[in-house]
């Protein structure tokens, strides 16, 4: 599965990353060269370069660009400071970030920015090779001539990689199975609708947007035969914790007998979560609802309710899709293997 | 039930109505005197009169003021074809308009603006009182201490009375039932987060507004005891089509176990529709999706679902709120009887 496009690069010898700029998508593909800290954590900050994997690899790039400027003790502490400060909340970002910095003050600061660059190239190509099994795993799936209904975006620029169930979807596509991809608009940050038909189009996949209002329409008028979507935490039992709506598809899913899967590596899963009661739920602004990008269509003032995930039952869930295979039911113990692995 | 603001008020003296232009809410409260048939035409073509009921009153009034100008046939035949041209699929518009011409052909010229100007005036009176009906025999249903979850708009900016599902909320706020409201945003129209969310800080109920998407998350909370709908069309057995998104909260009220509910008036019954497969299912332009209000999310040219309805099978609705009385299980024969009654 080769990306039609480029959301990362690495130029080691000149001590700089390019980034697909995702804040000018869907209008314009522009690439962003990045030669300094601070140019990464405006990037970061910016949007520029967003999804929980994608971030860890930018911050670990991040780290090589300290490196390569001046690679001492002081310098590389106050990069790994101002890039995990640039999203507080991206524990993947965070953990990229502290690792490479644990591992550079271990070693003279001679050979650091050369580690650095390594590790960061090694972190895209595992996700790249991880992805890239999700996704054939998860094609065997998708039957002949079917369409596929998607939520969110799990693609090529949020991880770095194929993605998620969007890789599934690209195999799959690829494979000669699917006929077209249904992508839910995403509210509230229409991610659906900015990002994935975008990365549909621009991988040549029949692409179809939809209200998240219609999406239970669809999906009982059989215009779908798959429904798949990413995982933000997968708890121990097979709850899961995904961008907010997913609950609601997985429920008419189950109502209209079509299958729901959840396509994410294995380390999404957390065996320290018992189940999805203990998984604790971000909520956002209430800003963000009611309106879009400086245009405002509710009253000023109205209060909101806004999680950013909500967690799917284990009971709804047809099988998992993971980089080291399909889980079926029942999960407890198909996850317990999956973690066990070496 | 008294509204604190009036959608559409009648001043048969000055051959004018006034109304209230809901193209500029929620940020302006705005009323427009429309005296000629021309302004009328105008003010529904635009959309500052909306809402399938409160549109056949716009009819009916239409048509007085043009028997105000001029009472002669060839004058109220072009007023009726103008009128009725403005949303050519909106069935009650369409219909008063009819009844209005036939009516005032019936008899002789001089008698046809109060004739018409006292019909219109009916019409409001009688959806003022279905609608104080309905509020009135819903608010029961409704436990002391609820929160509830509502979709789209229902309220008087629908109907000109108290609204259907509104008039539920209104009610039980007045009884002291209620402890807030949960408003989706309703996409692709945002009637929700434009218009219903104004209506309920208008009438001083505490107001929360969701994403279509975070719904569910709501329900399986346990945040809101009760969800109401309207509805566009209920087959003979039940099965309802409403705004699109209905379906899937009646999918997530069910598995968590949240009573679901749906108000309207006995026309909105139709008897000749054996089940929810007979009712046609209007779809709406793609440009609706993946934008709103001139700016645009989506890449140009992605294809779209765009359904405006969904139907919710009878199964999933706990009963219905009619102005003639709550309808529960089993919907066939309860429905027949609702038709029968004189």
């Amino acid at each position: 599965v080769g990306a039609p496009f480029t959301p990362i690069r690495l130029i080691p010898d000149e001590a700089t990353i390019v980034i697909l700029d995702q804040t000018a998508l869907p209008a314009r593909e522009e690439y962003a060269r990045l030669s300094s800290v601070r140019a990464v954590c405006e990037a970061i900050r910016a949007l520029r370069v967003r999804g929980a994997p994608l971030l860890g690899i930018a911050g670990a790039c991040g780290m090589a660009i300290a490196a390569s400027d001046d690679s001492h003790d002081v310098s590389l502490r106050r990069a790994a400071a101002d890039l995990a400060a640039t999203r507080p909340t991206a524990v993947e970002l965070g953990a990229a970030v502290e690792a490479a910095l644990g591992a550079a003050l271990a070693i003279e600061p001679a050979g650091r920015a050369a580690l650095l660059w390594q590790a960061a190239s090694a972190m895209l190509d595992a996700r790249r090779a991880g992805d890239a099994r999700i996704g054939k795993a998860g094609a065997g799936l998708v039957p002949h001539g079917s369409a596929v209904l998607t939520h969110c975006n799990t693609g090529a620029l949020a991880t770095g990689g194929a993605g998620t169930a969007f890789a599934v979807i690209r195999c799959a596509w690829e494979e000669g199975r699917l006929t077209r991809c249904y992508a839910t608009e995403t509210r509230p940050l229409m991610q659906g609708a900015r990002l994935t038909t975008w990365e549909l189009l621009r991988c040549g996949i029949p692409a179809t947007l939809l209200p998240d209002t219609a999406a239970a329409a669809l999906i009982a008028s059989g215009g779908v035969q798959v429904v798949i979507t990413g995982a933000d935490r997968i708890a121990a039992n097979g709850d899961t914790a995904n961008k907010v709506g997913t609950l609601g598809l997985a429920l008419a899913a189950q109502r209209f007998t079509v299958p729901f899967y959840v396509a994410a590596p294995h380390s999404t899963f957390d065996p320290r979560t018992a189940d999805g009661s203990a998984i604790p739920i971000e909520h956002r602004a209430a800003a963000e609802v009611g309106g879009f990008e400086g245009q405002r269509w509710a009253p000023e003032g109205v209060e909101a309710f806004n999680p950013a995930f909500d967690v799917t039952p284990a009971s709804l869930i047809t099988a998992f899709i993971t980089d080291r295979g399909i889980i079926l039911p029942p999960y407890a113990q198909g996850i317990a293997s999956l973690l066990d692995e070496r």
